[in-house]
């Protein structure tokens, strides 16, 4: 049962009383009655690929060990409509899967992120997953059109249809989506296909300033706001990190920028001018001196180098020190207020940590990075509390630009004591309503997004 | 009071307590303490545009009227943040104000309906209004990206930050979105804007089938999807009606064709040859004979000819006969499949009927309008009756393939018996469920989306 128990990073360790791994919707259905009878709490497994723990068994009672539920031999993809652009799928495809069997329809699911190899669509339902194509098509929650789910009784709400238009009541699928499995299992979606892109373009560009980031980004949406597929700031210390620690960086500046934004135009047309939006739009700038250096990929090599430098982040991260990584997100206007607040408090209270900063930045998404130097953090008597602190301190500065300490990691067990010290007591009362009218006997993923529970809520 | 009292068409009048006019949300949160304390139940209302009765204060009890809350002196924009793309806004502002007011900032609020010179954004939200733009920028759902309401017992909750990412628990806005004022009052709202288009292109394409017109929406969704601002199939019938009774129509064909296309394409990108997209897809379909005839627009004025049609189709029924319209969707790869079922069944049970098609295509939203001359139905003996027939008839041909019997206008106190009849029972009985959790004692809206709810549910 070991994987069943543990967090991809065995990080942390649960228990239970046996792992289920039901073939398809009935078979969970039958498992969740059988749980409900015998009163044991259930703990939906995806992936596993989450990064908050929300995977993780740990039932609140000790005589109660619980029933994990893997949704790993649910794979099905049940339909494909092309003319509706709705694919329906069992919970347990993955996704990287689910993209390599678009392509003969030509479409897309538009979803990207580093675990698509291993990710799940029921998972990416529950933590309403993110990744870099949220500035075009949006999160998790605006790709599902429909929702199949076991509740805590065993019955099954199920509604695949995906219309587009449906105004007869509460829409209850939005409750489900992000809600961690805390409502009931994700056994099936229907979801929202995209046409493929057929054109392409990719840009470096050095700026001076977050300010004039944002500024940019504001001049792409109004020119070309649909063909925005990625749009990243990066900072010179986080490129630096990748330059020292990966092999094939190059950078294609003489020195490396302050800020880099790296950019991707797509279009389904093939005979938009992509590179010419990009040519307009930092000429002008160039002129005015916001845009210090730009670099236009002219073939696909250019471009992978660009990309290849944004996705060796995470890996020259590990190498370089102690990364202790926030992922706040703020209004894409307040990027830059945020940033020069985080980096001066920061700078003040965590002298010996470097800030590096990674952000997703048309979603105002900010990962935003204290680098410990590996010397220091390994002599620090208590490592937890400086994490903590750490953390209680970037997410303070969020929250005091309305921001939020969990863009797209969602809260799992590891955030759910700042759910409780940040959420808006209000909401945080209104969700415990409904937790208890969908889960009266919180056995459904207990211990996850709420802390203080008691089974019985 | 008598206006706040009557539904618009002045079909339905309920009787209150009194009317509030508050000017702001403490003022809605102090009238609904009072409101609490009194244990009246609470009407809210918009621009009073609904056409299913949402709006009509009718108490469950007798002995306790209730108040309408009236947001119309709730008119304040609160704040334009462009860079961010979001307005703030009170509920009572009036949609066709916040059109005009994003102009001076290039952008765009991109809802659009017949009624926007009254209705109001807190009634749009309520009810997740639809419109012409749902295919190119989603109903109001999609378009709001944070609320403020105050709930039963007053206390207000409010986030009107409006984060792209936020994944900190249950997403409760899209609770209060199409709930129909039954789980709390919208005070405010934070709106996505987008920015505004500089380039369209307009045609009109007569197509041999609802098949081919199904065809032809995905071959543009592949070439040009983010292009497609209209995509709208018109009967022959309902294009001959509207020849017959309004003034200054002009059909660019020989003959009014049997199913009409009238598509509207747009971009913020002035350099996209748009009329070059319609003329490569269309000319392929008319090389293949599926396009019998196309006409695309070379002016405004042109544009404006093809758009008069569709704009006229309200008017031209009321003067053909009494039109029994529908309001239903399925999926866009279904609806030629259910166009045939309906006109075979309806010409079988209603055959003095006439059926009307005006479909938003994209959405597989089908207005499906029988439409009974006058001369006929003034001499039923009994037209509720019979009104009630076609309605159970054409929504069971609806539900038969997966569709839904409102798609955009909701169910208030109309539809109230189609919705318990149809609805899931599960699904019913989880939103009961939401219901109890949110407003325990019934009072807000009581009879608007549930029928058999009595006071203290």
């Amino acid at each position: 049962m070991h994987p069943y128990l543990i967090d991809w990073r065995d990080r942390r360790k649960g228990k239970a009383l046996c792992v289920a791994l039901p073939a398809n919707v009935e078979e969970v259905s039958r498992t969740m009655k059988v749980a409900a009878e015998e009163g044991q709490p259930v703990f939906p497994l995806g992936g596993n690929t989450g990064l908050c723990y929300g995977g993780v068994p740990e039932s609140p009672a000790d005589d109660k060990p619980g029933i994990v539920i893997s949704l790993q031999r649910m794979k099905q993809i049940r339909e494909f409509d092309a003319a509706a652009n709705i694919v329906t799928v069992d919970a347990g495809v993955i996704l990287a899967d689910l993209h390599e069997k678009s392509k003969p329809y030509k479409r897309q699911f538009p979803l990207y992120l580093g675990s698509e190899g291993s990710a799940q669509i029921g998972g990416l339902i529950s933590t309403n997953a993110g990744g870099t194509g949220v500035v075009k098509y949006g999160p998790m929650r605006d790709l599902v059109c429909g929702i199949e789910v076991v509740l805590a009784d065993g019955r099954i709400l199920s509604d695949l249809e995906g219309l587009k238009k449906n105004n007869t009541g509460y829409d209850l699928k939005h409750l489900f989506i992000g809600a961690e499995g805390t409502l009931g299992i994700v056994t099936g979606a229907a979801l929202r296909l995209h046409p493929e892109n057929t054109n392409d373009a990719h840009a470096w560009v050095s700026v001076d300033s977050p300010e004039t980031a944002v500024r940019l980004f504001t001049e792409f949406q109004d020119k070309c706001g649909p063909y925005i597929e990625a749009f990243e700031l990066v900072s010179g210390t986080e490129i630096d990190a990748v330059v020292r620690h990966i092999d094939r960086i190059r950078v294609p500046f003489d020195t490396v920028p302050d800020w880099s934004l790296m950019i991707e135009l797509t279009a389904t047309d093939p005979s938009v001018d992509l590179n010419g939006i990009f040519e307009e739009v930092l000429g002008e700038n160039l002129e005015n001196g916001s845009v210090l250096d730009a670099f236009i990929a002219s073939n696909a090599q250019q471009a992978e180098q660009i990309w290849h430098v944004r996705h060796s982040v995470t890996e020259a991260n590990k190498l370089e020190g102690m990364g202790l990584v926030h992922d706040v997100a703020v209004r894409v206007s307040k990027v830059p207020a945020f940033i020069a607040r985080a980096k001066e408090v920061t700078a003040e209270k965590f002298p010996m940590a470097t800030p590096l900063l990674v952000n997703h930045l048309g979603d105002g998404n900010v990962h935003y990075i204290l680098m410990f130097p590996h010397d220091y953090w390994n002599q620090l008597s208590d490592p937890e509390q400086v994490m903590h602190d750490v953390q209680s301190c970037v997410h303070d500065i969020a929250a005091s630009f309305g921001g939020t300490f969990s863009a797209e990691h969602g809260v799992g067990r590891k955030l759910t004591d700042e759910l409780e010290r940040l959420c808006d007591p209000l909401r945080y009362e209104l969700m415990i309503g409904i937790k208890k009218s969908l889960d009266p006997e919180n056995r459904m993923n207990p211990g996850v997004l709420f802390r203080n529970l008691t089974t019985g809520c």
